[in-house]
């Protein structure tokens, strides 16, 4: 998908709300748990419930491997299901992969010539050449983690560099040099919005991606504050908060009804 | 399996060779294609004709996925074929994974508890939570990306912190009190050797997994000379270099003249 394209899509539905399916069978409702499919059944309904609230759906390829190959096959097929049904929802592999470039192109041919994600998520560490093969394919992203939702951001991301910069700033300058606006974002987690301030003035037109927003405690409102550009230029993801809103009978009802909410809330931004 | 398990066979076999298991079915002979799963075939001949010049097998996630459904399979084969066939040989998924808390969770389920595998290998970049996970299961490993055998190294492993540290000395330092030298390995490439010396200043017991020696270039002397411990201390990678030896009909045998070739080299190492 092409950045104009997103945009479009963001811009008529007034979302920029990004559903993540982190499915975790101990946590969906146990009548699914008769099919022969669980896991994609479960992903089924909550994208059917949820899509006319979101433009992305991410799914985090951990929560699948955990299952082996039946895993592996809910994955593809969720993927499938969204691009058949919804070719208009951009699809993010939440992989955090990297490695040398050879293997990097592996990757990079798994999740987007394979599967036909629109983005991957990836792990900066290892430098330009394990980013690069994801930036070759035509309207395919990479999405870099730059600084990250979780507590042990602070162990190296926050960590001032040589020249008084923060780690993820030091990301953010080179990285955005491999790429373009329109085939690479960024990670930032909602937890820590303030930085997106500071962040804007790195990456003043690039897309983020945000976790971090409900089970984490992120808020949607600073996120905006300082985040959102003119072509909106967010996409905020929520998880839990949404697929998990009950796990019985009524679970993807229930979804919809969060992912709305959340919706709702950044309709009011566009005015 | 423990550290006092992994020295004792290396000490036994006089070799800290580990094989890397990064099949492109674009590179094995042809005649296996005709088999109806030509990856597993082709790892079992490797892996029989190799593991008497090795301690250790690494096969890379990413030449798995990059077949889907099927290539996870392959994956898993591989690894029950050399837990069931030669148990005393180190398994490491080499998967750079990492992510939050609960994710790097459902990883180390993964690869730990499904497939019973030894050791993975982790990016440090999302810090502590998204390593701790790895660090959890009993007699398992994880082996924490420091200085890898890349080019994109320098972007921002080799660049200078506030305190005057490289990136990945400091990702040795803080690591390094998350675990311990019986479930904590660390990345050091080949091609970085010189950089040895001053690893182990930093971490001089932890075993450190080296790759890029052989197809990437690094000296398996110098790796010694600066790495070698009272316990080895080391597992040394080769991957292209043995398992593309040929691709012909005598493939298996020509990479294990080629295990062979390096193993007796670091025999000589231990008189």
């Amino acid at each position: 998908m092409t950045r104009s394209q997103l945009v479009a899509e963001i811009f008529k539905k007034k979302t920029f709300l990004c559903v993540g399916l982190d499915v975790d069978v101990e946590k969906i409702p146990a009548h699914l748990l008769k099919n022969e499919h669980p896991i994609f059944e479960f992903n089924k309904a909550i994208i059917d419930a949820t899509q006319e609230y979101c433009v992305a759906y991410k799914p985090n390829t951990a929560f699948y491997e955990q299952y082996g190959v039946e895993g592996w096959k809910a994955f593809e097929e969720t993927v499938t299901y969204i691009k058949t049904n919804y070719p208009n929802h951009f699809i993010i592999a939440d992989a955090k992969r990297g490695d040398i470039g050879n293997t990097s192109h592996a990757y990079a041919k798994a999740f987007f010539k394979n599967m036909d994600c629109d983005a991957v998520t990836v792990a900066p560490f290892m430098g330009c050449d394990s980013v690069q093969p994801f930036l070759e394919y035509e309207n395919k992203w990479a999405i870099v983690l730059a600084l990250t939702s979780n507590k042990g951001a602070n162990d190296f991301q926050n960590k001032k560099t040589e020249n008084e910069n923060f780690l993820f700033e030091e990301v953010l300058k080179t990285t955005a040099k491999w790429g373009t606006d329109e085939n690479l974002m960024f990670v930032v987690g909602a937890t820590q919005a303030k930085m997106l301030e500071k962040i804007r003035e790195i990456v003043p037109t690039h897309f983020l991606l945000v976790p971090g927003v409900g089970a984490q405690g992120g808020s949607l409102q600073e996120v905006v504050k300082y985040g959102f550009t003119k072509d909106c230029g967010l996409l905020v993801n929520s998880s839990r908060g949404i697929i998990y809103a009950s796990n019985h009978n009524d679970f993807a009802a229930a979804a919809a009804t969060e992912a709305k909410k959340i919706a709702d809330e950044m309709a009011s931004f566009f005015n």
